[in-house]
């Protein structure tokens, strides 16, 4: 059987170049891989994927945690911009399903058979429990969260309360006092931290100009498009009528706009609506929002987990604070 | 260290069935998979995910290919719905991106590498190269296409031509004859047949109704909201002017509702768009559509791929074809 030392010595090169170029890891020039991959398909050499024939016990294979089945734009461009980088780096991707708590957390979260099939585990914007993160220590693998902080764990993230802030102030200028906050799930009982920190920035603007927060202008709404249809419904119904709306996610923005539109208010003369992400097809609703470039997010949490099973985990629970910046279309304007 | 055999004594039941409760295999109760696991924990018994672990040689993962970073919905649905099916059966899901030709399709497309890794490949509508498709059944291993009809290979599709009937009959019954088609790939070199299929219906239902197509009205777009932009802005500047278009799919069909909307065009009083699909967001824009299930159809793919597992590869290369139904929204109207 050709083994990777015959390869080696037919293409000139040492034995760690060979498992480098036929992995797709840098530090090979494209001829030498190109060179390698020949040779190696000549001799009928196969690199074996499994741990033994990796370096220090490596699968090879890197988690995406996410709640897939939910949907949500976010948890694809997250996952998008991880296996970018996570492919063209030679790892596979794993991708683990949460959104069904009873029978899939208990498998993800079981950190014994998940040290045994993943190098470094990416979790994307979810709630976790105590248990579960100390779960995550107990793997001693490189783990990364993209959303929320989570404490003990390193994580990128978006400045919420800035987020919240920006909106906000976005609409003060235009003239706004009654601003509307669509967000929150009051079911939430893991203290998911982000559509909290975004209404602590939309109160902390309000104050900065002297309005104190009508409780009946803030509705609880998920990040779902659906969650901002009956957001909006259920806002219109009370007793205060807003001039603007600050959505928690641009899927609850959409929600908002179709739902005030089906109750005859135009978009912006009779309601301006601002939400965050700037989701891909937030253009074509010409909806202003906080902007994030979510699948850099996604790259960034992939380069330090490779980073780390390069270097080793080195203990940081650093927090990466990524830019956002608002985008201003149609759905903002001065109020009538 | 506590062995398999332990944990099927202290439980009672047999080795197998304690195999099947902790892989989350069916045939299982739940009073027996809930003992079988509180024992196993007691135990500290960790069930090895390595292939030698699991009977006849299998990995306990299954490989989904797509472009992923293409980022389209129809991709993302399909793999939402296949993965939900294969992680309650207690698989794991490799996501494998083929976006990047030159780094990743060397790499999923290495069979030799491909079965060492997993038991059973998903294909998500993506054109395949002969050489593709004699790797895949060199490969030896379950493999189904959701999308096109491949030679050799068994899928889970819907009838395109009858999608494209089904959607020029809609405009042809409001009234319309100058009706475009936006959708194809002049680049296409492998002869994707998804929006060729299409075409044809459209062009059947015209012809039968004494319409022969005016080329000036056939548009290329691939399957993207900006490809629909695009298409939209040709069409226009050309010497005919429709009346209604059907658009490939949805995110083209929003895209050129987009275009319309920018050059002062009102839906549907001044032209009527239908599309393909039923995306997530179609409602929203009041897009007309025919709709499909997607992620049904990577459902349906998982549980055929989960079949073979258990039964063995029958050698068939069978064809699912599922319904699809004309939903009929606010995007649609006779022509002025």
């Amino acid at each position: 059987m050709t083994g990777i030392v015959d390869v080696a010595a037919r293409a000139g090169v040492s034995v760690a170049t060979v498992s480098r170029a036929l992995r797709g890891l840098p530090g090979v020039s494209d001829a030498t891989r190109e060179q390698v991959r020949k040779i190696a398909a000549e001799l009928g050499y196969v690199a074996s994927p499994s741990a033994a024939a990796l370096p220090t016990g490596r699968t090879g294979a890197v988690g995406v945690v996410s709640p897939v089945a939910r949907g949500g734009w976010y948890f694809t461009a997250v996952s998008q911009g991880a296996q970018e980088v996570l492919n063209a780096q030679g790892y596979d991707v794993l991708r683990y399903d949460v959104s069904d708590v009873a029978t899939n957390r208990y498998r993800v979260f079981d950190m014994q058979l998940l040290r045994k099939r993943v190098d470094a585990l990416l979790i994307t914007s979810l709630p976790l429990t105590p248990d579960e993160v100390e779960a995550l220590h107990a793997m001693n693998r490189p783990v990364m969260v993209v959303g929320p902080i989570v404490p003990g764990l390193p994580s990128v993230r978006i400045d919420d309360v800035a987020v919240g802030r920006i909106a906000t102030e976005h609409l003060i200028k235009l003239g706004h006092r009654d601003i509307a906050f669509a967000g929150g799930d009051p079911d939430d009982r893991l203290g998911f931290p982000v559509s909290p920190d975004r209404r602590i920035g939309y109160v902390e603007a309000l104050r900065e100009v002297g309005v104190e927060p009508d409780p009946d202008l803030t509705v609880p709404a998920v990040f779902t498009v659906e969650a901002g249809v009956a957001a909006f419904a259920e806002l219109w119904e009370r007793r205060v009528k807003p001039t603007a709306v600050f959505a928690v996610s641009d899927e609850v923005a959409m929600g908002v706009m179709y739902e005030a539109n089906r109750r005859g208010l135009r978009i912006p003369e009779d309601l301006s609506v601002v939400g965050v992400d700037d989701h891909d097809m937030s253009w074509l609703f010409g909806l202003t929002t906080v902007a994030q470039d979510v699948r850099e997010e996604g790259r960034i949490a992939a380069r330090t987990l490779l980073e780390q099973l390069t270097a080793g985990i080195n203990g940081e629970t650093s927090v990466t604070t990524v830019e956002t910046k608002l985008v201003v279309r149609s759905s903002t304007a001065p109020p009538a």
